[in-house]
């Protein structure tokens, strides 16, 4: 997709139209500081303006497992809230009350002038949330939510049992406090630089 | 890549490691509004804080031409500064000094525990600036430029010759003045609300 003749690429794109409408309270969000709040029954409240918030990574289809065919096709958006952003370019870690959305959205390939690749639809698949509070959390401080990407405004969502493997493989696989930070391009050369790669990272590391 | 088991999905993701290395100084920019600035050769100074911007979408090796095939993978990332993006969502449309950002990554297909799907790496293959200042740019206010992405901090860029495809595509394709707003899924309900289509898009919208 890029928007002129390529320098340093072979194809260009500027494709066009999209077929599916997400929810439009997604992108119409409050701003100032985040942190998560959570209602008397300890359910989460979605935080909507996620959109504001800042991007870490996207990848296309991604999965752990072997060769499974879904039959479509589907973007995975990374996003976290912009204190914590900045806190972890100046410290290499995350500060209490981090807070990740993954959004799950629809990927097409051919659309108007697109002929090649894949593009975001506004179709929202899904909405994943993970949240550090320690005072909250007491196995190491995070916990992993879900919410229903159906819903124009997401009802609060119950965190997700620990015994989901989400945790497990966190705790097993990030590369910073439970956290992919080695998918994040922009962020893992400051946690090479400060030095808070985890163990487990570090042993697993080839 | 999700979190968690999947919920609304067949595969799940947690993917590891990346291994090429970008410069560093593309992320960690100052905050604070931002203008475009100029030097006295009329040279643009590359926005090395756009990681902080505003995303609006990521696409994977599109393009506009037959199926060429380019031997690799790459995602674009788009970038809109802040102020940008919050008057867009409250009049459907760009204010003046409107730049966004299309950022060049690499794709990795295999990488530790991911196995399907492609994922960004910290390699930046091109970096290329849209900017709205209708003082200085006289034809529909815009003008396009590119930078050298192997440099830690890109030197300031001429403006590209207008007679490049990049200037006729985007005003005949546009959805949004001269924007491919039909691309950023989060904006394309807001213009549709605020009917700020361009005729050129709503003749050739299917």
């Amino acid at each position: 997709m890029a928007w002129f003749p390529p320098v340093r690429r072979v194809a260009t794109a500027l494709p066009l139209l999209c077929l599916l409408m997400a929810p439009a309270t997604l992108s119409t969000a409050a701003e100032g500081p985040y942190t998560p709040q959570f209602d008397k029954d300890d359910k989460l409240t979605f935080p909507a303006g996620y959109r504001d918030w800042v991007f870490l990574t996207s990848g296309l289809d991604m999965s752990y497992g072997p060769a499974m065919r879904m039959g479509h096709s589907m973007f995975d958006n990374v996003f976290v809230n912009r204190e914590a952003y900045q806190a972890f370019k100046e410290t290499g870690t995350w500060p209490d009350k981090t807070t990740f959305v993954l959004e799950v959205r629809g990927a097409a390939d051919k659309g108007s002038i697109n002929k090649n690749g894949h593009f975001q639809t506004p179709e929202v698949m899904g909405l994943e949330v993970h949240v550090k509070d320690m005072a909250r959390f007491h196995d190491d401080g995070w916990a992993f939510y879900a919410f229903d990407a159906n819903e124009l405004t997401p009802k609060p969502a119950e965190q997700l049992p620990v015994e989901q493997s989400c945790y497990s493989c966190h705790q097993s696989h990030g590369a910073v406090d439970t956290t992919f930070v080695q998918f994040y391009p922009t962020l893992k050369p400051i946690a090479a630089a400060k030095k808070t790669f985890s163990a487990s990272y570090l042993a697993e590391k080839p």
